[in-house]
C-alpha cells in the first residue's frame, strides 16, 4: 500500500483526488494539509467523502509529508515552490498541480505570474506531467509538475499535427471553454451562479497564464517556435473544458488525418480518438480521466478543425497527477482511473 | 463471474447500470437488448462507455437472456409484465426497474397505470426491492421490483417516524423534487432544455403514479394505512431527487429524533444519516448510490421535518438495482458501488 | 416627471430597479449610491445598462436624497434604518426593500436580526408594501417597507385560505424554493456556481428571518396568530421563487376554491391565478412583476395544497417597490410594470 | 395603429415576436397563424403572455394576412417561399424570419437546403434585413429576409475589418455558441435538458445552414469572395450567441481596431462597441435586440479576435424582425425595442 500525502486539500482538485484515491486499490492517504480548516474533518468539509474517510485536515508537517511514498501539491501557485525543496531534500517525491514547476523559464515564469520564482534551480529537473508526451521521464521523477487544465487539451489536440510538421506553427488558433470549476474554490463574485451561469464569455483575451505552458509545450514538439492564439471562455457548467484548434494545413485530407489520429494515440489508456465525423463533448468525460478527440477538415478546404474534450478536475488535473503517481511509482498507468464518465 | 442481461438498454437507467457494471468486479454484460438499435454498439449510442464495452444491442432473446445469473429490466412499464413470466419459467432470476412489479394489487395498478396487469399472478411472489426493508426477502427472490426513484427518497425519510409511531400518520406530506433524468430518454418538448432548465414547477399534483407504491410501503411500516399528500416538481438539472417531508409529532424532541434515525440506519451501508444541522444536497450523492438524510424540528414545534436526497438514477434506480442484484446473488451487498459522489 | 432616488445600488435589487425605471415613463433616476463604487459609471459595473443611464455612483448625500419625489432603499437590512429618520425629516418619502421596517415589534426583530433596531419609533408608521393588502395606507405612506421575496411569494398563497377561515392556522407549511440571486450579489463561496449549481437543498430549516415576516402578515390576515413551518430551499438558478404551501382544510371542495381565488385577485393587475389543473412555472414570470397562482385538492383529501411562482427580484422585490412607488405618487400602478415574462 | 399578422407562431421566435409586440405601442397583432394549434388560445400555450393578448391561433388565411400592414414568418424554412408569392400579389408586406429569401442563390439555397427553391423569382427582390447594411433598401422593401442569427453576430463582428480590407479575407474563422432555443421548439432527444445541459460541443463542423448566408453577406461587404471557417457548439443556456472570429491582419493596431469599431457603429442604435478591454457576455444582451463586440489583438501579434454577443431570439430574431418591420412602416426604428438586458 503506498502512502500519499495531500498539501492542500481544500480546493477542488484536492476533493478530487479524494475521489479518487478513494477507489485506488493501492494506495492510502495518510494525510492532507490546511492551514485553514486544521482539525477539520474532511467529510465535514466534503460531505460526499462521508464513509470513505475518517481524516482530518493537519498543518503543514515536513517530516510527515516526508515519510509518504508520493506528496501532492493541489494548491494556488507559489505555495509548492517555496515548500518542495525541503521535501525533496528529505527524500519525498512529488507531484505538483499548481503551475510552480510547469515553466522552464525562470524569467518567463516571472513575467507571467508576477514574483520570483522562489526555487528556480529545481525548473531544470522537474519533468512536465503530460505523460503521452514524457511517460519515461515521469517514470523516474522526483519532481512532476501536472499540466495545466487548458494547456492538457489544447497540446494532446495539436500534437500530432505538430509532430508531423503538417501545419502552419505560427498560425495556431485554440478557442477553449471551461467549466468554473477550473476558477478554484474561491469566494469571488465573478464566479457566482448569479454570475456565471447562464451566460458565456471570453476572458484573458490579452494573455492567460496558461499561454507559455502551451506554447513551450508545442514548440518541445514542433521542435521550432510555435505562436498560439488562445482565447479561454468560461461555460456555465461546473467541469469540462472544450477546445477549439485551428490550424493552416500545409496540405493533406481528412482520412489521413483521421487515421493520423488514430495511430498517434492507438495505445494511449486516456486519449480516445472519436470515428470520422462524431464530435466530442464535455458530458462523455465528466469525471473520467479521459480525452475524447476529434477531427475534421470542414468543407475540404486548407483549414484543418480539431476538436478535444478533458474534465478540467480529471484528466485536466488530478486524475492526470494520479496517472503521473502510477507511472512513477511502478503501479499500472490506469489503476483507480477506470472511472466511466457520468452521463446523462 | 456473474453473467448479466439488460432488457431495454438504451434509457437512462441502461447506461447507468452499464457504467456501473462496468466497475463492478464480479460481473459481465452479456446481453443487452433493443428493438430499435439493434445492431449499434452501445458506446456508439453513448461515448462514455467506449474503451468499456465491445456489446451492440440485440433483438430480446428469451433463451439468451434466461441463459443470464441474472436480468434488468430498463424498461419502461408493460415491457416486463409481458417477457419475465417466460424467463422465470426458463429459469432466469429478474430485478425489474419498471414499475410493473410494485403494486401488489392489481387493481390499483390497473387504477394508476390505465390497463389491465399482464401477469398478476406474480405480483405476490415478487420481492419490493427495498433493502433496507426487504434484505431477507430479496436474497431468496426469483423477481424483484426495483423501488421507484421517489418512493425510495420518501420511504427512506419517513420509515423511522412511522415505524416507532412518532407521527399522525394521515397527515403526511412529501414535497420532491428531482432531476428531468426521472422523465427518461423520450423526445418530450416539455423536457427541452429550453423548457425545464432555468426554472422550477410543481406537476402531477393531482396524483402521480408513485403516490400508491408510497402510501403501501409506508403503511406495511406504519402497520395502518397512511395518507400522503406526494407533490413532485422538476429540478432544472439532470439528476437528484430532493424530499422535504413534513409530518406532526405525537410528542418527541429534536434530540430524540436524531438519534433515533443515526440508530435506525447504523448498519446500513447507503444510508448516511448527517450530522444535527447539516442538510442534504443533491450533489454530495451524484453518481453515488447513496440516501443522505437529516431531520429537524423547527422551532421546536410539533412539525417534524425530514429531508433526503439520493441520485435518482443510481440510489433511486440502477445503483439499488445492483444492490438488489449483490443481495441476490450472494455477493458482497457494496460491491461495486462504492463510488464517490461527485462534487463538484 | 418624477426625481427617483436609489441608495445603495450596486446589489441586485440595485440593477433590477434601474432596468424597470429605464423604461418607465414618468420616473428618472437621479441620484444613486455606494460608498464602494463611488464614481464608476453604473454601466461599467452593469454593461446592460448601456444607453440607459449615464449616471455614476456617488456618496450618500442627504440632501441630494432629499430632494427627490422618492428615495428607494436598496441595501441590506441595517442600512435604512440608521438613515430613514433623517430623510423623512428632510421631506423625503422612502421605500425600503430591506427587512428594517417589515416586523413592527422591534423586539421580535431584534431578535431575529441579532441586533438593536436603530429607529423603533418608525416602526407603527412603515406600512407593510403588500399592494394587495394594504394599497390604502401605501397611498399615502411616508415609509413603506417593501415585503421580502418568500414573504410575498407565501401571503399571496395563503391570504384568501386564512381571510375566509378555511384552513387550520396552526398547521401551515410553506415550501419555497428561491433563485440564488436572493442570497444578494456578494462574494460567498456557498454561492459560487460550481457550489450552487447542479444541486438542490434545503437552508435555513431551523428558522429562517422571512419566517416572523410571513406570520405577522398571515396572522393580520387570519385575525388570530398563525403558525408556518416555513423551509426555503436553494434553486440553480438565477430569478424566481416558487412556493409550494400545504394546509389542512376544514372542509370545502375543488371547486369553490378555484372559484374563490379567482375572485379574490380578480382586480389585481399582478395576481394572475391560473386555470384549474394549470401549475406555475418561475420561468413564465421571469422578469415580469407577477405572481401566478394555482391550488389544488390531491385525491379530494383535506390537504389543500396552493402553488404560487414569482421572480424574486421583480414582484418579489424591486417591481413591488416600483408599484408602491406609483401608489405612492399617485401614478397608474402598472405604469413601467407591464414587461412580458422572458420565455423561453 | 399598425396591424400585424404573423405565421407559425407556435414556436419560439413566435413567442417571442408576441413578447416585443406586447409592448410596442404602434403595432397591434390581429392574427396569428397554427395548423396544429388552431382554436388554442396563444396564452394557454404560453402562460407568460397571460393579459397581454386575447388572441387564439387560427389556420393561415391569406385574406386575413393579407389585410395586415405587416406579415411576420415565424416558420421553419420550406414554408413563406410557398405562401409568400400570394401574400405580396395580394398586397401584403412581409418579413420572413425563415431561411427562405436569406440566400440569393436559388442553386446554392437547394445545394443546402435539400430542395428546390418554390419561389426564386422572389430572391433578386427580397432585402437581406442586416439594418446596419441595409436599412435604405429594407424602408423600400416588400420583402425582407431576416438574417440567421449566426450570421447577425459574425457579421457584425468582421464587417469593419472586411470593409477595411485589414484582414486576409480567405482565412476568417467564426467560432460561435448558441444557446438551445435556436434550435427550435421541437421534440428531439439531442435537445432534451438530460442530453444538451451541464456540457459543451460543437456541431454541423462540416457544414452548417448558416455558414453560406455568413459568407455571401461577408463578400458583399468585402467587395470579393471570401472564406470562413465556421463552428457552431451548442451552449448549455436557452438564450445567447457568443461569436469569437479571428482574422489574420495584413497590419495595424489595437488603438486603431478599437477606435474604428467606434466610429463605424456610433450612429447604430443597436450594437454596442464596449470599451477597450472589456469583453461582452450573453447575459448583458439577454433580451435586448442589442450586439456587444469587442475587439482585441493579443500579445499584439497579428491574429486580431472579435467577440460578439447578441439573443438569438431577439437581434438574432424577433428583434431584427420588428426592427426591420419599423423601418420599413416609417416608425421610430428602436420603437418597441427598448428592453434593457435582464441581469442578473
Amino acid at each position: 500500500m503506498v502512502k500519499v500525502g495531500i498539501v492542500g486539500g481544500t480546493g477542488y482538485t484536492g476533493v478530487e483526488l479524494l475521489r479518487l484515491l478513494a477507489l485506488h486499490p493501492e494506495a492510502e492517504v495518510v494525510a492532507i494539509t490546511s492551514r485553514a480548516e486544521s482539525g477539520r474533518r474532511v467529510d465535514d468539509l466534503f460531505p460526499n467523502l462521508r464513509g470513505h474517510y475518517e481524516l482530518a485536515f493537519t498543518e503543514p508537517d515536513v517530516q510527515q509529508l516526508a515519510a509518504c511514498d508520493l506528496v501532492f501539491f493541489a494548491t494556488p501557485h507559489n505555495v509548492a515552490m517555496n515548500l518542495v525543496p525541503q521535501l525533496l531534500a528529505a527524500g519525498a517525491r512529488v507531484v505538483d498541480l499548481s503551475a510552480d514547476y510547469r515553466i522552464r523559464d525562470a524569467a518567463l515564469w516571472s513575467r507571467w505570474y508576477g514574483e520570483p520564482h522562489a526555487s528556480p534551480e529545481l525548473l531544470a529537473e522537474a519533468v512536465y506531467g503530460l505523460p503521452e508526451v514524457n511517460r519515461e521521464k515521469i517514470a523516474g521523477a522526483r519532481l512532476v509538475a501536472c499540466p495545466g487544465c487548458y494547456p492538457t487539451s489544447v497540446q494532446l489536440g495539436l500534437i500530432p499535427l505538430l509532430a508531423r510538421g503538417l501545419v502552419d506553427p505560427d498560425r495556431l488558433i485554440a478557442s477553449s471553454a471551461s467549466g468554473v470549476s477550473g476558477a478554484g474554490r474561491q469566494a469571488k463574485i465573478d464566479n457566482l451562479l448569479s454570475e456565471a451561469s447562464d451566460s458565456f464569455k471570453a476572458y484573458g483575451v490579452s494573455g492567460h497564464r496558461h499561454l507559455p505552458e502551451i506554447e513551450q509545450g508545442l514548440s518541445d514538439v514542433a521542435g521550432q517556435s510555435v505562436q498560439v492564439t488562445f482565447v479561454p471562455h468560461l461555460l456555465p457548467i461546473i467541469r469540462g473544458i472544450h477546445s477549439t484548434l485551428y490550424a493552416q494545413l500545409h496540405g493533406g485530407d481528412t482520412e489521413d488525418l483521421q487515421a493520423l489520429y488514430q495511430a498517434w494515440y492507438a495505445n494511449e489508456p486516456f486519449v480516445d480518438v472519436l470515428p470520422a465525423g462524431v464530435f466530442p463533448q464535455t458530458r462523455t468525460v465528466k469525471g473520467a480521466n479521459r480525452c475524447q478527440i476529434a477531427i475534421a477538415v470542414p468543407q475540404q478546404r486548407d483549414t484543418v478543425v480539431v476538436m478535444t474534450t478533458i474534465d478540467n478536475l480529471v484528466k485536466g488535473a488530478s486524475g492526470q497527477a494520479l496517472q503521473n503517481m502510477n507511472i512513477m511509482l511502478g503501479l499500472p498507468e490506469t489503476m483507480g482511473l477506470q472511472q466511466v464518465g457520468l452521463l446523462p
